[in-house]
C-alpha cells in the first residue's frame, strides 16, 4: 500500500478521504503542517495555494483538501468560507438567513490538490442537494446537519460514511485522484 | 510630496486613506497587482501577506490595507470576510441575522501593512459602534450604511468622508502610518 501524506486537521475529512483511498490501495498518513488559506471565490485556487506551501515547507509530495457549501439563494454563501462561518454563526445563522426563503437548493464542493516536483493538480467533485428546514442528525461535521443531496430525504449528517461517500463531493473528488494516480498519468 | 503606492481598486478606501496621507505630506499613488488574500482571523496577518505580495511582485515598497467589520453577538462575523458577505448576503442578510437581537455593537476594524526590503510592519486602527435597525445613508461603501459608531446618531453612510476620518478605523490606522513614517522611525 501506498502512503499519500494528507495536510488536515479534521478527523472526519480523514476518515471519509482515507476509506476511498484504501480502496484504490493508498494510505493517508496526516501531517501537521502550517496551513496557508488565501481568500477565492474558486475553492480550487484555495486547496493549490495550501498544498504548494504545504510541500514547499515538507519537501514531499502532499494532499491538501479544501471544501464549502454554495447556497443558490444566497449568491454562493458560505461558499470557501464555510468554516469560518460555521464556527460564528452556525447552523442556526444559516438557517436564519433562509428563512421564508422557498428557493433552497445549494452545492457541497470539494477540491483535492496534490502538489509535488510536479507543480500541483487539482480534483474536484460536487453534489446538489438543498438546506433543510432544520438541523437533522449528528454524524459528519460542518453543515451536513442541514444538507439533503438529491435523490435522498436525509441530511449527511443522517448517514453513515459509507453512504455519505457514495455521492459526496468529497469521495467524488478523491475517486478522480485516484484514477489519475491509478491510470499511470502521474506527471512525473 | 512624498509618494506612497498604495495597492487597491477600492476607490473609496483611496480617498479616506488619501485625506490622512496628504496630511502628513504624503501622496498615495494606487497599484494594480495580482492580489495575495490569505484566510486568517487576524487582518493583520492578511494585509501583512498581500503587501508582502505585493512588494514581491513590484519591487518598491508598498502599502495594503484590509479592514472589517465584527458584531460582537455573531462571534465576530463577517470580520475578514466582510467584503465576501456584502457581496452575497448584503446589508439584508446581516441585519436578517440580527432580527430580534438587541445586543448589536460591533467593531470596525482596519489594518495597514507596508512592506519593503525591511519586511513588513502593520498599523491597526478601530472604532466601536452598534449595527442599526435598518440601512441608512449613501456614502461611503460596504457595511458603513448599518454601522453607527459611538457617541453619533448616525451612520458611517450618513457622514462626509471628512466626518468619517476623524473617528475611523481606516484614519487611525493611517495616522499611525504617518506618524512612524515622519517620526525617522524608518526601519531602513
Amino acid at each position: 500500500m501506498e502512503e499519500v501524506l494528507f495536510a488536515t486537521g479534521n478527523r472526519h475529512k480523514l476518515e471519509e478521504l482515507g476509506r476511498v483511498l484504501r480502496e484504490c490501495g493508498l494510505v493517508p498518513r496526516t501531517v501537521d503542517v502550517a496551513k496557508l488559506e488565501v481568500q477565492s471565490d474558486d475553492i480550487g485556487v484555495v486547496a493549490a495555494y495550501a498544498a504548494v506551501h504545504a510541500y514547499s515547507v515538507l519537501g514531499r509530495p502532499v494532499l491538501v483538501e479544501d471544501a464549502g457549501l454554495f447556497v443558490n439563494a444566497l449568491g454562493g454563501f458560505p461558499g470557501p468560507y464555510s468554516s469560518y462561518v460555521y464556527k460564528t454563526i452556525g447552523l442556526n445563522g444559516l438557517l436564519k438567513l433562509l428563512e421564508g426563503v422557498r428557493e433552497r437548493t445549494a452545492v457541497f464542493r470539494s477540491a483535492l490538490a496534490y502538489a509535488g516536483p510536479w507543480g500541483v493538480v487539482v480534483f474536484k467533485g460536487e453534489v446538489r442537494g438543498r438546506i433543510a428546514e432544520e438541523p437533522r442528525g449528528s454524524a459528519g461535521f460542518g453543515f451536513d446537519p442541514v444538507f439533503i443531496p438529491e435523490g435522498v430525504e436525509r441530511t449527511f449528517a443522517e448517514m453513515s460514511t459509507e453512504e455519505k461517500n457514495r455521492i459526496s463531493h468529497r469521495a467524488r473528488a478523491a475517486r478522480k485522484f485516484c484514477d489519475w494516480l491509478r491510470g499511470g498519468r502521474k506527471p512525473l
